[in-house]
C-alpha cells in the first residue's frame, strides 16, 4: 500500500515525472504549531545537488502545505503537502536501449510484471523522488515527537563501500565508541561533516574520496546508515505482531535500495552467550513532572547495557533505540551493461547514461530520521489511546 | 497489533498460562482441501521436548480446527485455530525472587511499562507459546500457495554462535555453495540433521555440542536462520510502503528474539560495487500453462545473478527469494542474575529457575517458515486483487 | 471481512454447525475487572428458547474467556471468547428439497455465488448464530465504557408488524412521549416487558398477539428496534468518513435483516424546515471533575432539542445518540414455496421446515446494544489517541 | 478517519477554506483508459451556481490529475486529484456572532469539542466542500466498474420537504412506478428534470417551487435520494461485518446532512409478512461469454421479485440494488438564531447571514453516486483477491 501508519497515517502519492510528489498526513494531532519551515530543512538535507559526490540535478523541492492548518496550527483534519516536479515532461534517460531493455537490478521489469504497463523511463514511483513525501511527513511527525515528548531522531553514515566508521567484530551494541556517540550525536553534528555525513573527520575524507572515484570509474557503491532515537517513551509498540522492532524494519525496509536492518545487537548478538547479551536493569534518574504529565510515564528502571538496542519484547523500555541499515550500491551506473530485452527475444547491450548518485547513503540520512519519526508518532497514539496514565497501577512489589 | 495481514488475516490469542494459543484466519480461499493433518506436522516441529538440547518440556500442542471448514474443504468464512495449554494453572518459574525483580532482557518491565498490570511470570504474550498461532496460520497459507503456484518454503540454521555454514566474508547472494543449496533444499533434506537442522554433517554436529556444552554451562547462544522462498510468482509486493522485502522483514522482526534481517546480498551487499551487484536478466525458461492460469503470470525472464534476492523495486521479479535472520541468546539463563528491583529501591540477585531451550533456532525454523507463508499469501492475494491476467499489456517491444 | 473497529477491534469465527462462535478483541484496554460473569447475561437475554414466541431450540450459549485477563483482570492483550455449539453436526433443517433449491431471501445463494462452496443447510455464517460473538465482544465493550464513563446503552423493541410504540407522522427526535423514555429507561425497563421487549404494556401484549397468530400461521414477521446510548462522551467519531453516525449504520446495517437506519430525526427530518429542525445550544450542567479526569473532557453546552441525535458534524455533542433500526421478517417460513433450482433447471416446491423465530427483535435488543458498545468503545480510543484534556485549546470568545 | 475503502482506497484532505480539496486514490487498477475530462462531468453535477435555487456562489471546480496516470492511462499507482479552492482566505460568513456563537445544527462546537482549535467560519472539513474529493474517487470507481462489468449507478431525488415522487405507503421494493423506473432511469433522463433532478415533471415543479418559496422565506428544507446500481456482479460484499449493504449504509451516512438510509423494502419492509417479503428465485437470462471472462462471474438466478434491494446475506445477488437516503435541512438558514456562546456565559442571537443551499438534494446526486461507486469497486476488488471464476466449485444439484 502506499499508506504507513494506523493512526498517524501517511498516504503518499507522486511519480518522478508527474506533476508532484505529495502526502496526506491523517490524524496528526491538533493545535501544533506548523509551516512550511519546520518541514523544509529535512527536504533541503535530502535534495540532490548538495555536493559534487551527488547527483548534479538541482530541485529545488519546496514543500506546500495545502490543508489541514489555520493560522499556523495544526487542525486535527488532514494535511496535504505537496513537492511539486520541477520538469513533468517525461525525460531521456538514455538512448531509444532504455525501451528495448529493462535495467539490471532496476524496478522496470518488476513494476511492469505487477501493474502490466510500461511507465516512462525515470522509474515511476520506485523513484528516489517518491521519498520527498516521506522526508516532509517525517518532518511533522518528528516536531510533534520533540515537542510533547522531547523525543530526538539522529542518522549518520557508518559506511561506505568497505570503510567503516566502526569496526564489525562485535556488535554496535559492544561497541563504547559507538554508544558514546549515539548518546550525543545531533544532526548539527552530522552536517559538521558533509558531504559524507559520517561523524569523523578522517573516515568522512575517505569515503567522500571512495565516492568520487567510483563516480570516475562510472560505478556506485554501497553503505550503512545508523539512526539513534533518543528520549522515546517506554510502553511504545504493539506485539505480537507490530513490536516497535518489527514496524521500524518495515519501514526501513521499505526505503528504496535497502538490504538490511539491525537492531541493538544485530546480527553479532547472534553470536553472543546468553550471559553477556542480558541487560541487568538499574534505577533511572529521576523523571521530571511535566514529561509524566504527556499521558505517558517515564520508566522508573533502565538498563546497564543496551544490546536490546531499546526495545525489549517488542515494547520500547525508555532507553536510546538504535539500529543499522545496509544499502545496496545504486543500479543506474554509466556503463554499458548486457542484459535481456523486456520481450526475452535476446540479450543486447543496455547503452550507459543518466546522472545519478555514486552511493546513496549521504542523501538517505534524512529518509532514515523521517521514517522514524513516523513510526514512534503512530506507536505513541497507539498507546494514548490506552490512555495509560489513567490506568495504571501500582508497581507490583511495592 | 495482534493481527497480520490485509487479505489472508491472522489474529492470533494466547497466553502460555491461558487455556490456549488460537488465531483466526480471515479470508483464506474457499475449497482448499484443510483438515488438521496439514497443520500438524510443522506444530510438531515448532513444540519443545524434541531433543536433548531442547527444553524438556514436553507439550502435545494438538491443533483443532473450530470453524470454517466442511467436509474437509475451508468454506471462505474465518478458520478458528485453537491449541490448547496443557497445564493452564500460572506456574512457579523460578522462586518468589521473580516477584521482585523483573528479569534481565526479557518483557516483564516493558509489558508493565505498557500494559500498567502485572502477569503471571511466565512472560504471556511474550512468551515463545505465543509463536504456535503463527506456525498453525503458516501451515494453511502455505498449503494454498503450495497447490496453487507451487511455492515452496525452507528454512534452515546457518549458524549458531560463531559456527557457521557459510563464511561471512560476502554476501550470501554471491556464495556458490549457498546458492546452490537454495535452489535445491527441502524440509526433509533439513530434519535430515535433527536436531539442529543445519544441513551439513559437520558444522551440525559443531553446533549440536556448543549447544551442549552451554546448556550445561547454565548459559544460552543466538544464532541464525535462513529462509528461501522457492516459485513465488512475480509480481508480489505493494510498494511503495509494503514492499515485498519490507512486508518479510515485519513479520521476521516480529519473532521473539529475532534482531536482524537481511534480504539478498544483505550487509556485505553495502560493500559492493554496483557493477558487480547488478543482476542482468537473461530469458527464462518456459512456463507451464497451468500456472499462467491461475491468475498471476510467470515472468519471461529471470536474472544471471540474484543479489537482489529476488526482489527488485520491492516487487518478486519470480527468482528464489531469501532472506537471514539474526536471533539473540534466550534471556532465560540458569545463573543468578544481579539486577534492579520493580520498585527501583534497590538492587538484588534474580535467582536461576526454569527449563528453557539454549539455543531457540532449531524450533525456530517452522515459525520463520510460516511467517514467510502469511506474506506470500498475502500479496498474492494483493495482487488478485487487481485480476491480474485479464488486464495484462502486451510487452513493451514486442 | 469479520473484524470491526480499529482499536477495540473484534475478528468472529464460526459457523452455526462448526464446534464453537468466537471472537478475539484486540486491544481491550488493561486492567478491566473482567469475568464470563459480566457477558453471560446479555448472552442471555439473546438466546432462543426464552418464550413461547421465540424459537424453541434451546441453547445454553455459556461463554468461556480463554486468554487475556488473569485474576479477573484484563491484560492488555487479545481475549479469546468462545460459545461452543452444542450439536456440531450439520442437521437436517428440511427434506431434501434443501438441497436442490436455494431458499428464498436466505443466504444460501449469495454465498455459493460468492464462496463457490455450498454449506451444510443452517446457514454458516449468515444464520443468526454468529451474532452471539457480537454480544459477548460488546457486553466487554460496555462495561469498560460504563465504569470509564458511565454510559448506558439500551435498546428496545418499537414496532411489530404494523403495531407501533410510537406514531411515524413525526420525526422521533420530535416526540415527547419517545424523548421522555430516551432520558430514562433501563434494561431492567425494557426486560419488564418480557418476551416482546417493548416497554408499554398495552403495545406490548398487542404485538405478542401478533407474533403468535404469525407463528400460528407459518408466517413472520418484521419490526423495529430503537437505541438509546446516554452520557457518550462529546468528541466521538472520525470525519470525514468515519462520522459517528456512519459507522454506527455500518455496525447496525451489518445484523442479519436489518435494511433501515435512522438516527435524530431520521427520514422525517427529511420533511422539516431548517428554522424547525436546528437545535440551539443552551450551557450545559456542571460536569464532574473526576469525569474529566478520564481524558475526554465533557461538554460546556447541550442543545435545546434533540434532532440531530446526539451527533453534529459526525461527531458526538454529549446529548443522548438515538437510532431506529428496521428488520425484515425472517426469510424461514414453515410454508412450502415455489423458487428455482440450484441449478437454474427449473421451479419447484421448497418443502416447509425448521423451527424459528416468527420475528426477531425481541432477540435483536441485546445484539443491537452489542454493537453499539463496540462503536463507541473504539471511538473512545481514537479520540484518546490525540491525548484530549491535555492539548485542549481554551474555549474562544473567553 | 479519512480513508475510505481497503483496496480501492480514497484519502481525502483539504478545508472550505485552505488552497485544494484533494484525493488520493491507491490501487485503481492500471491500464484504465483516464483523464481529467473522465472526472470532471460529475464535478459539474456538483457544483453551486448551477440555478436559481442553489447557491450563487460560482466555483469552478477544476480537477486535475497529478500522478499515477501516463500516457492517459493509469499505472496502477497512487493518483492524486486535486481541485483548487478559487479564493483561500477564511471569508466573513457573518458578523462578529459567528465568534461568539457556535452555529446551531453545523459542527463548530463539536469540532471544537473534538480536536480543542476553533478553525475559521465556514465549517472546515464539515463543509459540503469536502465532497468534492468525493465525488472526483468516485469518477475515477466508477468508470473502471462501468468499462469492467458494465455497472450502471443512477441517483435522483424523490423527496423535497413533504413532496414524495412515490408515497410511502408501501416499501419502494413493492412500488411498480419506482421498480420500472429502476431499471431503465439513466443519468440524462435525471438532468433532464434540472433544478430538482427529480424524474417526474410535475413532482419536479412543485419541488422547485417549494425550494424557491423557502429560499424567499429565510429557511431551509430536508429531501430524500434514491440511488440503482445496477449490472453489479453477484457475490459482493463481505460478511459478517462489511456486509454490501453495511458498507453502503456506513458510505451514505457519512455524506454531510444525511440522516437515515433504507435499502431494499427498508423501513415499511419491518411492516410485511414473511411470506409476503420473500423473493423466490427464477432462471436468468442467459449471460454474455465476455462478462464472464473478467473473473467473477454473472449469476445464474435471479429474483422474481427484489424486496431484498439485490444484497441477501451481505452479499449481492446480481439484481438492481436501491436505497434511499434522508437528508435533514441545511443548518444555515438566514434567520436571527437565539442559542449559547461559546464560552457557555448566556445566549445571545447569531446574526443571519450566508449564502446557502435552501435544500441539498439537488447536488447530492452525484455525491451518492460517487460513494457508492468507491463501495462497490473496493467490494469487486475483495472478491477478486480470492481469484474467484478460476477456483469455482461445480453447482451443487448438477
Amino acid at each position: 500500500m502506499s499508506s504507513f501508519g494506523h493512526f498517524f497515517r501517511v498516504t503518499t502519492a507522486g511519480e518522478s515525472h508527474g506533476r508532484s510528489v505529495s502526502c496526506i498526513i491523517e490524524n496528526c494531532p491538533p493545535n501544533l504549531a506548523l509551516s512550511e519551515a519546520d518541514i523544509q530543512p529535512q527536504l533541503d538535507r535530502r535534495r540532490p545537488g548538495q555536493s559534487a559526490i551527488t547527483t548534479p540535478r538541482n530541485e529545488k523541492d519546496q514543500v506546500t502545505i495545502h490543508s489541514g492548518t489555520e493560522a499556523g496550527r495544526t487542525l486535527g483534519t488532514p494535511l496535504l503537502l505537496t513537492v511539486p516536479n520541477e520538469d513533468q515532461r517525461p525525460k531521456d534517460y538514455g538512448d531509444q536501449t532504455i525501451d528495448l531493455y529493462p535495467r539490471p537490478s532496476h524496478a522496470d521489469w518488476t513494476y511492469l510484471e505487477k501493474y502490466g504497463v510500461k511507465a516512462s523511463s525515470g522509474g515511476g514511483r520506485s523513484s528516489a523522488r517518491e521519498t520527498i513525501a516521506r522526508v516532509a511527513a517525517g518532518a511533522v511527525a518528528e516536531k510533534w515527537l520533540r515537542e510533547t515528548y522531547g523525543v530526538e531522531i539522529v542518522a549518520f553514515v557508518t559506511s561506505v563501500g568497505d570503510i567503516k566508521l566502526f569496526g564489525d567484530a562485535d556488535a554496535m551494541s559492544a561497541d563504547p565508541a559507538f554508544l558514546s556517540l549515539a548518546d550525543s550525536i545531533t544532526r548539527a553534528d552530522v552536517d559538521g561533516f558533509l558531504p559524507v555525513r559520517c561523524p569523523h573527520a578522517d573516515a568522512s575524507r575517505r569515503m567522500e574520496a571512495r565516492i568520487a572515484e567510483l563516480r570516475d570509474a562510472h560505478d556506485s557503491t554501497g553503505g550503512s546508515v545508523t539512526c539513534v532515537i533518543r528520549h522515546a517513551p517506554s510502553g511504545l509498540g504493539e506485539p505480537c505482531f507490530d513490536k516497535l522492532e518489527a514496524v521500524l524494519a518495515h519501514a526501513m525496509l521499505s526505503i528504496p535500495a535497502v538490504k538490511g536492518f539491525e537492531i541493538g545487537s544485530g546480527f553479532r548478538g547472534a553470536e553472543m552467550n546468553g550471559s553477556r547479551h542480558n541487560d541487568p536493569f538499574v534505577a533511572a534518574p529521576s523523571v521530571p513532572a511535566a514529561a509524566a504529565m504527556l499521558g505517558i510515564p517515564r520508566s522508573r528502571l533502565q538498563t546497564k547495557t543496551n544490546n536490546s538496542g531499546g526495545i525489549q519484547g517488542g515494547i520500547s523500555n525508555g532507553m536510546p533505540i538504535f539500529f543499522r541499515l545496509a544499502f545496496k550500491p545504486p543500479a543506474t551506473i554509466s556503463q554499458d551493461q548486457t542484459t535481456a530485452r523486456y520481450d526475452a527475444a535476446g540479450e543486447g547491450v543496455l547503452a550507459a547514461k543518466g546522472r545519478h548518485d555514486p552511493c546513496v547513503v549521504p542523501r538517505a540520512v534524512p529518509i532514515v530520521e523521517g521514517m522514524a519519526a513516523l513510526v514512534i508518532a503512530d506507536a505513541v497514539m497507539a498507546q494514548h489511546a490506552r490512555q495509560m496514565g489513567i490506568h495504571m497501577a501500582k508497581p507490583p512489589g511495592s
